[in-house]
């Protein structure tokens, strides 16, 4: 089946620079796709320091156990990544694939297991075998090479309609350093955890310990922000490598992830998560628009969230803005579900610029002409002002289309 | 727009005896609706007991806020029911609205505004007129009888595709006793409360504190465990009517819920709200096929519940369904995704009574003929066993096709 790009997909994809110390090789080993790539190889300078931020899943697949054991190491000289099989609930065999995986790429690059990271997406429950790509490893660290950012960003996508690629610069103690991070995610996509794969690379120098901090820090409103159908992945995996090599171009060492000269690098890392992020959700499955909840006014922050949580998972506001139909009344239905404290009497609800209730009512000067070319747009906005305290949360998200059904329900056949 | 007759429809409609002390009249009041009833009024006998469960949600409608106060008596003399407005988030007109209503159905039938129950069921948000119906209820009164349940039924349908009735007979104390029920719900149903509007009524003599702990018990495992679209609706109404009219023919009256002489009667009272939840999940709109998810060896009940509920909502699981594909490893996500405790190597899943999936791994005698035709099937059976403890439970719930997006992006238009 082929599905046409998003239209929300952007203009156009980026160009990416290269990272120092990130080497990258793809390869076609015909796991599951034909005529195109689905192994990627990032080769990582000795001295890399590593974060990730994995699923939430009870069932996690094979790779998210094995990444979480090398995490404890806190370096990393490669990760393999492939799409068409999730070596997920694969059992016994699926620890062997990652088991063989990592003494292949170990060997290749002379280092131990725990250095190496891997990623697997696609089916779930069908063995993956790693003799199919783990003798391409040797060869593929071999020809690694400091550009190939968009081939890598195409390596790993599955129901995916456009690759996922960003890029920030920004001033790290005089130093210019450079943040790249590419994903993939189109479904199965819902909080928490950064419910897809991503790969972000820095040539900053940063100790393990603070950018494990900066990570689970930045991907709250990001990654653990956005949501496409409410389904939690058992592979979500979000890594973030630091090369250190802006070191030699005068770049300090940040060893406190709070440390102030490292403000702008994290507010720039915060920015690029939410870019990719939004770009999962811009390319949900069948999505022809970006549902973006505001909730204001709650009792909390983490009320703010499950309140916005619940409007941007819910079936009936999904379809509506499908229809690009302006029905208030199903964000009211989704406000009462989420279980937190809303005064019904006291809601107003925006869509774009336009209130459509207040105090619990249809706002008087409702226009439903007004309201109905808000929903024509490709972004929606919805806010809704709870009036009970200072609790803010935005989640992404988008609409629920027939496509999405044809999509799901034909995806292995 | 028509949409076609559900194929999960009863073959052959039920036909409902009269219940004693209940008599009934419809109306078209062309409240939206053109060319069909719309306005229900269900006149109870003096004497009649009554008990009530509603929404969970924080947003109630008016008339679920109404009935509440006036469950606090525990007798009731008529049911006021309209379909094409909730009246709900209506504010303080919605309130003025049940206040007319039930003056007019009190002054009627001369009894206290107390004894009047009322539910509306339709848009959200929309100010629903209390004069385009107030002026019938005298006359309604008037020209009710003791049949016309499937009128009954039919008045209150929205999206419904088939009127939904069922009737039990049992022996109570010597005398045999009947118990009708009618319900409506198509979408926006899901649990806690019985999502939709339900009316069961009985010529059993019961006070009021037993009705209701009977009802409280009885919707566990039936209307609380029905999900269409984990969408939770304002207005959900259950309501249960004892007229006691069966204690002329030797009835004794029930006062404890426990009694064990009215055993054979809370069977049957949970055997009909069972079938009238399943008719509900089988009406869900744009479904195909209803899905039961038997959750086994949980640590708990509500453990079991919940992983039950995480896999009937999971729109990969519904849309798998609806593609009648096997796709076991999106009902091992969504056990993984529920938070309940859970072992992947331990998990077994089947699908009707082929095992697909057993220490997890793909069970090595797995055959996808056999599993395709499981799911070619009307009704499909998934059953996850846990094997951490005795905790089980099963909801019902129904695919997800792409009808149901056709019918909510294009509800209100």
């Amino acid at each position: 089946m082929t599905t046409p790009v998003s239209p929300l997909a952007p203009a156009s994809i980026p160009e990416l620079p290269p990272i120092e110390g990130v080497r990258i090789a793809t390869a076609a080993a015909g796991i599951k796709y034909k005529g195109r790539t689905d192994l990627l190889v990032m080769v990582l300078d000795a001295q890399t320091t590593v974060a990730g931020v994995f699923t939430t899943s009870k069932c996690p697949s094979a790779p998210v156990d094995f990444c979480r054991e090398s995490l404890k190491g806190g370096t990393a000289r490669a990760l393999v990544v492939n799409s068409g099989n999730a070596n997920a609930f694969t059992g016994r065999r699926g620890r062997e694939t990652t088991a063989l995986t990592a003494e292949a790429a170990a060997a290749a690059l002379d280092c131990g297991t725990d250095a190496i990271f891997l990623a697997s997406t696609g089916v779930i429950g069908e063995p993956l075998d790693a003799g199919r790509f783990s003798d391409l490893l040797a060869g593929l660290t071999d020809a690694a090479r400091e550009d190939g950012w968009r081939e890598a960003a195409e390596a790993i996508m599955t129901t995916d309609t456009y690759p996922k690629l960003t890029t920030r610069k920004v001033t790290l103690g005089g130093a210019t350093v450079t943040i790249n991070g590419i994903a993939k995610g189109a479904g199965m996509i819902a909080p928490d955890m950064a419910t897809m794969l991503s790969f972000v690379a820095t040539d900053a120098a940063i100790a393990a310990p603070a950018l494990q901090a900066m990570l689970a820090k930045g991907v709250g409103p990001s990654f653990n922000s956005v949501t496409v159908d409410s389904d939690t992945s058992t592979s979500d995996t979000l890594l973030l490598f630091a090369t250190g090599r802006a070191a030699a171009r005068g770049c300090p060492t940040i060893s406190d992830a709070k440390d102030p000269a490292a403000a702008d690098f994290r507010a720039a890392l915060d920015d690029l998560l939410l870019d990719l992020a939004r770009q999962v959700a811009r390319d949900g499955e069948g999505a022809r628009k970006e549902i973006q909840v505001t909730v204001e006014g709650a009792t909390s922050d983490a009320a703010a969230k499950r309140i916005a949580l619940s409007i941007a998972n819910s079936p009936l506001v999904k379809t509506a803005v499908a229809g690009e139909d302006a029905n208030w009344g199903r964000v009211v239905m989704a406000v009462g579900k989420a279980g937190e404290e809303a005064d019904r009497d006291r809601l107003a609800i925006h869509f774009g610029d336009i209130r459509v209730a207040v105090d619990g009512e249809r706002d008087p000067a409702y226009s439903e002409a007004a309201a109905s070319a808000v929903m024509q747009r490709p972004e929606i906005p919805i806010r809704v002002e709870l009036g009970l305290g200072t609790g803010r949360w935005t989640v992404y998200s988008c609409d629920l289309t027939k496509e999405y059904v044809a999509i799901n329900g034909d995806y292995r056949s």
